[in-house]
């Protein structure tokens, strides 16, 4: 029976700020590091073993896992970093401040952006400067796909070819995998295993730095769930 | 033109105290962590852009890439991790006080010990408690490849398989890649790709912490060469 570990990245510096982040690039706050750490000890009291790990290429999932694998002792397992697995992007709402945008669109407005699964946030623009085009981590992109903001139903669409291509083939293969991630990347991924529906997705969170640990059979049917 | 750098892993623990350590899972110093950052700054001085991360499974050798990629911004890239760009496999010295070993098997052994090209360390046996055959690590090897101890020639013969498949064919495509290791996995790469006799290259010492970076061409020779 294979185990898989979702992981949402420790508090981000913007978090702390209260600003939309989605694509952009900011680091873990010192709490952020700590719940990281937090969550490789519990993961090694846990003595799970893990034969492969997964991440997006924005560096507070990055440094989450490094951070989890090495104080669990696990540092050294393959890691494989893809852009599918990137924070569902926000739009021209990244950067601003999430009160800002309610007073200037509404509490309502923002509200839908923040919590319907299928309206789109205000689009970025390619030419734009915080455009995913200007960034060389996505140069090797169709630029038909770079995102100039996400929904958490396009999110889910890009994400989980990830899981057929990649994840699931490991878990069918009997390996242990932890991926650290983002709230709406995991988020994609926990409706799509545990078959949650559209309207019950956008409530469910996704705590900083806790581990949660699925037991799945040969057909990756759920059999045990737990938060560390 | 495509670069290549070259980073020995900061100062660890044992190299504080003076011991053998080989593959003897040992963590950095303080010192350490502060040499490979600055190397992380070095680079991003230099303005070098990576395609493509390699390092051994050793967690020294791991962190150091880290601190140099994200002190660079450049965390986000792809990595490898490889057994065979691991240090130099010390056999039964491994752990052991270089001060005690000269006094236990007299000065000239334990120069030959660590100076000659060709001639092993006392080997570790497979049910020693040391041995690499009881690490999860290296499961998956071929247990008649995992080493009870090497020299530099026998370490060269298993690093130089990763320059061939991973490593060169990366350049030719014209990707600039950072390879993180050690003393001796990359005094390897060094005599391989500079043409350095058995005898010579006992005396290249490398730098801990310190990038070495070369452009190569599209026959993979060398045209530059330059410690940062």
């Amino acid at each position: 029976m294979a185990k898989l570990v979702f992981i949402r990245h420790g508090q981000s510096e913007w978090n702390l700020e209260n600003l939309f982040t989605g694509w952009v690039d900011v680091n873990l706050s010192e709490q952020g590091e700590r719940e990281a750490k937090e969550a490789g000890h519990k993961l090694k009291e846990a003595g799970i073993e893990f034969d492969q790990a997964y991440t997006s290429v924005l560096t507070r999932a990055i440094k989450t896992l490094h951070f989890a694998l090495e104080e669990s002792g696990q540092l050294w397992i393959p890691e494989t970093k893809s852009w599918r697995l990137n924070e569902r992007h926000y739009g021209a709402l990244q950067g601003k401040n999430k009160a800002d945008a309610a007073e200037k669109y509404g509490d309502e407005q923002v509200h839908i952006w923040r919590r319907s699964y299928d309206v789109l946030p205000p689009l970025l623009d390619a030419n734009d400067e915080g455009s995913a085009a200007n960034d060389r981590r996505y140069a090797e992109l169709d630029p038909r796909i770079i995102p100039g903001g996400e929904n958490l139903k396009v999110t889910l669409e890009r994400v989980i070819p990830f899981w057929e291509d990649n994840i699931a083939p490991d878990l069918l293969d009997g390996k242990n995998v932890i991926v650290a991630a983002h709230g709406n990347s995991l988020r994609a991924l926990t409706k799509y295993i545990e078959n949650i529906s559209d309207e019950d997705i956008m409530d469910v969170e996704m705590a900083t730095g806790q581990p949660v640990v699925y037991e799945l059979d040969d057909n990756l049917n759920i059999v045990s769930k737990e938060k560390l």
